[in-house]
């Protein structure tokens, strides 16, 4: 039997439980995950991404609380690095401690992933998001100048750095990554996004960048450089719904690339939240994949066809 | 041509250069470290270890000193693979703008990896690595009694936290590893001579434990579980010396595993800094191999034996 190739994006926030965000707590709940995640191995050739949003907020705050000239902070760019390899590793031992529970012998690893992004996307010039701990105006705005950080007042809760979230257009590791998975390795990848890097002008040098790339995007670029048939971005709620939370709240079930398009554009979808993962699964369908969105109660089914939102072109 | 398969074990401070610790500085003397790792791509298959020493004290520092109940500190076997994830992302992009500036199409990845370790290995039960920050004896003790710690004075200079430093039995990882480099990808493994796990009793589960394996002893582990041909221990200094920086200091150049471990014995080699590389070459050279122990400068006419200490049966 030809495995069919899945990517499966993971949020975040998916690894804490009501801001629980010590190792053990998320562990724990990767415990779960990977249970979810081992169940489809044997169908399936599985790369899954994971976003980082609470993880790597939390590394820059230690990061930049604790600084001294001995310890300096680490920028955003290699943050998201460390933050690979923290929760690279949670879901890593959890997926393989689920396949040892069951007797199986699928393996599964971690590949720290840089992804391209072009150094003129017009985000860079409009930097949106919010990342890392509050300051005073005051103090914000002397980071502003002495670390050329753009920073913004967020939602009356104190001022915050915020950075560009360009769009990723290549993946640095996708060869090794394809390697993995036609071996039959599940492969984690595309960590938060992946690393920022971009080519430089002439020589086409990488060279690391603080920006945050969608999680739900790059997943995206990771199922496309992989040929992967099925993209499914994995969130809280087992459907996309039009009027989510309202009285007349509407399911999504099996819908073309062009209709939940001008659903998007109507404005159903919350930006930040519901929207890119419908982008992303848009762009992927477009391509003539399958893009699916559900949660991670609905994993099999929806790869059955028998649950989430089903994206095709 | 069948390539060689080697295994380079690179020390954590090999990128700190007067305890500069930032990013930029760090990447800055990886650029040169990935110039001579690419220099070997086209003769050999490589498979790069390194130290995380300075790297994982800095980032428990931060993780201790900024630690709230919002974000808590991570423990150190993650704090390890958060050092896997920042080094390995320095080192990858090293080595590929070294091969982009070559004009090269080799590649190289990082893969995140847990080293097993034995529960009953007698370093458990006398921990004797230090780790973090320095505390007053006062708070030694009480971190001692909250967290369950071993704690001791170092050298007048404080008190920190001490761990085992169990030998390394099993790469989690090894099969992913082995692929990628038979495919001709560059592999960077081991980090921080691995995240330490062990095996659970009964279901032999795969769980975190705080500890620090030695690097040049997970990277001989990696050469043997990969069948490298050679393993090479890349430190300050281009060969391994009798009398050390005596007036009477004799370079050793080509020398058999039993006559080197006759000198080890006589005490001719610093525990903690020349003897784990000598023992883990000595290792390596009883099992078939071929061990050598040089500088980062000296690389290429060590493997065509040249230079450095080479080791063998």
């Amino acid at each position: 039997m030809v495995k069919k190739r899945i990517v499966l994006a993971l949020g975040g926030n998916a690894l804490q439980k009501n801001g629980e965000a010590s190792a053990e707590a998320q562990k724990s709940i990767a415990m779960s995950v990977g249970r979810a995640v081992a169940n489809l191995a044997d169908k399936y050739e599985i790369i899954l991404a994971h976003g980082n949003g609470p993880q790597v907020g939390n590394i820059l705050i230690h990061e930049e609380t604790a600084a001294s000239d001995k310890a300096p902070a680490m920028p955003l760019e290699t943050a998201v690095a460390m933050s690979q390899g923290q929760i690279g590793y949670w879901l890593t031992q959890a997926i393989n401690n689920a396949f040892i529970m069951e007797g199986k012998r699928h393996k599964v690893v971690t590949i720290v992933s840089q992804i391209v992004v072009d150094r003129a996307d017009p985000a860079f010039k409009n930097p949106t998001k919010p990342i890392g701990q509050f300051y005073t105006e005051k103090e914000a705005k002397s980071l502003a100048r002495e670390k050329g950080w753009t920073v913004k007042e967020d939602a009356g809760r104190g001022w915050r750095r915020v950075v560009a979230s360009p769009k990723p257009i290549d993946i640095v590791e996708k060869k090794a990554i394809t390697e993995l998975v036609e071996e039959g390795i599940i492969v984690i990848a595309a960590g938060g996004g992946g690393i920022p890097v971009y080519r430089t002008k002439i020589l086409k040098r990488l060279k690391g960048i603080d920006a945050v790339i969608d999680k739900d995007y790059a997943a995206e670029k990771l199922a496309e450089l992989t040929k992967a048939d099925i993209f499914i971005s994995c969130t809280a709620v087992p459907n996309v719904y039009i009027n989510y939370g309202l009285e007349n709240q509407q399911k999504i079930e099996k819908i073309s690339a062009e209709e939940i398009k001008n659903l998007a554009k109507y404005g159903y979808f919350k930006s930040g939240s519901m929207l890119p993962k419908v982008e992303a699964a848009i762009n992927f369908a477009k391509k003539g994949g399958i893009g699916i969105i559900t949660d991670i109660n609905h994993l099999e089914e929806a790869l059955a066809g028998k649950a989430g939102t089903i994206i095709t072109k």
